[in-house]
Formats: C-alpha cells, structure tokens, sequence
C-alpha cells in the first residue's frame, strides 16, 4: 500500500488541513497519527460522550473514524487543488470498542475519479492489548477544483 | 413495515431510553422524531461541529445517524429485557447533507438473533425543500439478558 | 422510481439487448419480466446447479441476480450508445431461496456518472407464497461511447 | 490467518465436499484450489457464459466466487456436524475481469455464531501479469446440526 505514488509532493501538510478542517473530528477528539502516501492512521481515546448504552464506543463513531480514515487515505494520493468526499461505505462490527481506537484506512485502487479504500480499526485497551473491532471497505470521489458534486 | 408486531408492549418508552442513554447521540443532538414498532425516525440539525471541510454534514455523521436509526428500529421490536447491538451496515451516500437530517430506520427483517434494516437519510433545507442524501442497509444483533456479545 | 424520465426513447429496446449480451445470465436462465424507466424486473426459476449444498438457491446467485437488476435497471436510464458496469454492491441474505426468484432492481439516484440502486428478491414458492429473500445496494458507473473503465 | 486453529481435524475434506455439493459453483467451473484453517482459494478460468456484455466476467460472478470463497473460508472453521450459510456481502468490483480469478476468502474473526471474512479476487492474464479486480467484506452464519435458518 505504501509504495503507491503521491500526486502531490506536499500531501502531508495536505492531509493535516483536510483533517483540521473537518469540524466532526475535532467534535470527537480525533488525532492524526500517521501518514503515508496511500494510508492514514487517526487515533481516538474514549470519552462517555462517544459512547453507546453499553459504555463503549457507539458503532457509528467506529464506522464514521474508519471512513475518515479511508478518505484520509484517499486525500493523501489527489493532486494538488483537488478533494475528496465519501461516497460509499460498509463497517463489520467485530468487537467492542474499549479504551482509545486506532483506525488505519489505505487505499487499495487509486483511480483518477475513484479510490477504493479499506479500513482496520482497533481497539486499545489500557493494558496494551489490542483487538480488531472493525473492518470496512469504502469508495471516496476525487473532486476536482472548482467542481461540486 | 409499520405491521410488524412489538414483543414489548412498552416498546416506546424503550426506545426513548435505549436513545437517552446513548452519549454519542447526545453529543451530536439527535432528536428522537417518531417511535413504531419498527420504525423510528431521528432529527439532527446542522452545526459546524458536524460538517467536514465543505460546510456540509460529515459522511460519517450521517451514516451514523443512518446506523444509529436502523438500531433504535431494531430495540422498538425486542422483547423485554433484550438489547440490540450493531453488527454491520453500508451506506450510500447520495447528496450533500445540508440543513436538518431527518433518518428514517425500519426493520424489514425481525428476527430472533438478528434483525435486518434499511434506512434513508433525508435533508431538509430551510426552504422546505427536501433531499434523500442517502441510503444504508445493515444488520443488528439482539443482545440477550446477562448476555454480552 | 418509475417517473424518472429515460434519456434514451428505446430504453426497452437496449435493456433487451444489455440482457441478452450478457453470457452470464443466460446460463443463469433469467427472464427479463418488467422494465420501466429506472426499474427493471428478472425472474429465475429455481434449478440444482443453482443451489448451495442443502437445495436452495446459492448465495451468489441470488446477490447475482439482485446485481444484475440493478444493473439493468441503471442502463434503462442511460442516454443512448452509453452502457454501465457495476462498481460495488452490498447483499442481505434474509431467507432461503427457493421456488422462482424474483428480482426488482430500481434506481435511486441516477446521476451523470454514478447511479445508485437498489433491489428487493422475492422467492415465490409453488404454493403462490412469496418471501422477501434478499435485499441489496449497490452503484453503477455509466461508461461513455468508446471509453472504457 | 492461517493460524487460526480448525474446530474440525478433518477440515480439508469436509471443505471438499462442501464445495462438490454446491451446484451452482460446478456450474461455473469453480475449482479448489488450496484449503488452510480459515483461508480458501477458488480457481475460475473464463468462458464466454461467466461473461456480460463487453467480454469480461460478469460482476455476478466475480462477486459470486468472492463470496464463495468467503464460505468455504468459514467452512474451514466450524466444529464437525456444523455448517455455514451467507448472511450478507459487499462486493467492490476494481478492474475488468479477464482471463483467469483467483479468489482468496480469509476469515478475519472467527466466532460462535458468525465469522466475519474477506475476499480479494485477482484476475490472471494469460500474460501471467495479474490485477486485482474486486475486493470484499462479508458475514456468513454457522448452522449447527440438526437446526435451520
């Protein structure tokens, strides 16, 4: 996923605007822990406003960070002057969401007007052991400048 | 989908409880617009804090509240003592949402283990106007009493 | 769906020809049963090289024939030389199929580039019952004279 | 993935007879082509009734074989006398199919009552040069002995 070539040689001031931008990450307390051409990681630690009746994350913060995530990795492979919006998503829910999540999107297609993305998001426990609590798949549209959907 | 029958006949009160105590809907406002067995629509207003880099709702927001719509239509239709989680869903997203989501969830499926929904996702403009902006399909596990997943 | 107006006037005609061009749905055995603008209907009758190990139609067949009138209700809605491919789809299996699949394939959204689907398949059995047996959701992507994907 | 450990020593031939019972995957040509713990391959080389309108594998089949592969990955896994039925997949076709597929379906959490998997279909030129040409997620249900969906 790594090797996948950047068009824009700057995409990972890029990428930390088109997070920064985005009012609903920093609504839930997402931080941006890596990037690479092609893959993203955000990390987000539990607060109980994130939560669901249970006490763990609710499955629509786990499904929203890991398509975040993937449009992050998407946002990392445009050219310059370009975007991208989510089009298309699907979440497996496999475990639940205790302590601070790691979502890791990478793109699998980059396409000029599609990427095909994944997403694994993990769940961190206090200990330091680690669970697979989700799995996506995802399409972001590349918007081009001065274009709307 | 309105005919099918509730096991619990105080299923609204669930719901409205199964809602209350869920802090991530809280945090994004959702309101609680229509309860049926099997049925149940949210409203959520624009803010900024739920917008991504356009100004418009964040995908992730609106499939969560497309997710979380499906769950609520899915504990509308538990026996007493019962509790739904996520297990899976996909969203389409269709259109920008812009103004006020209105995410209308119904089971179509109500099975004893698992429940099958669909939701659409509506946004309605300050001039009345109203656009789907976008589809979901998932499936909700029913959490048995004293049972975890 | 069905007031979506076609951009083609013999959108009859080409559903017809995409149908028949299609190899895959004619070892398949699937009758073309209703086509609208924007709405397309396959039958299939139940045969033992379409089951699964315990007589009921195969899972693929039956996410098969809910892509394929997907499919086929997005290119009655295509202007004309233009034809569409599929570029994702989701399935819910929600009962065995069995007797003679129905699938109502409908378009939500057509868009220039993109149009977004969705479909229902009944299996009705000898007796005249019908069971929803599959919902689905999925996009397909318009391809232009002489491009390819 | 491959050390996820076989509820069933017998895993290897119980597979085999799961697939040679489906007819549907005879029908398409479908061959075994390697069985680990909780990972199948399918083998499908192309003929022109696997084919839509343009001369490529019909997304039906490409998603088909996905989530087949996806079953028989879970077939891998269940305890003997159990079974496994789809319960619901998401397919994002990438790149024409053209010449042979290769599907390989891995389960990704291995639980009780559902295991949740993954496909990645590749296509394999004559050439030998090979393309990915459709990734997927998916669910399949175990069906203990002597039960019914």
């Amino acid at each position: 996923m790594t090797s996948i070539a950047p068009r824009n040689p700057d995409f990972r001031s890029f990428v930390q605007r088109y997070v920064g931008a985005q009012g609903y990450l920093n609504l839930l307390g997402v931080e941006l822990a890596r990037v690479e051409p092609g893959l993203v990681e955000y990390r987000l630690p539990y607060k109980p406003e994130l939560g669901q009746q249970d006490g763990v994350f609710h499955g629509g913060v786990v499904g929203g960070i890991a398509e975040g995530a993937m449009g992050a990795a998407a946002a990392s492979l445009v050219a310059p002057g370009h975007n991208v919006v989510g089009a298309e998503y699907k979440v497996n829910l496999l475990a639940p969401g205790l302590g601070t999540l790691l979502a890791r999107g990478t793109v699998v297609k980059s396409g000029r007007k599609l990427m095909i993305c994944r997403a694994d998001v993990y769940a961190q426990r206090p200990d330091g052991s680690e669970t697979l609590c989700a799995i996506a798949q995802g399409t972001m549209a590349v918007v081009e400048p001065a274009a709307s959907r």
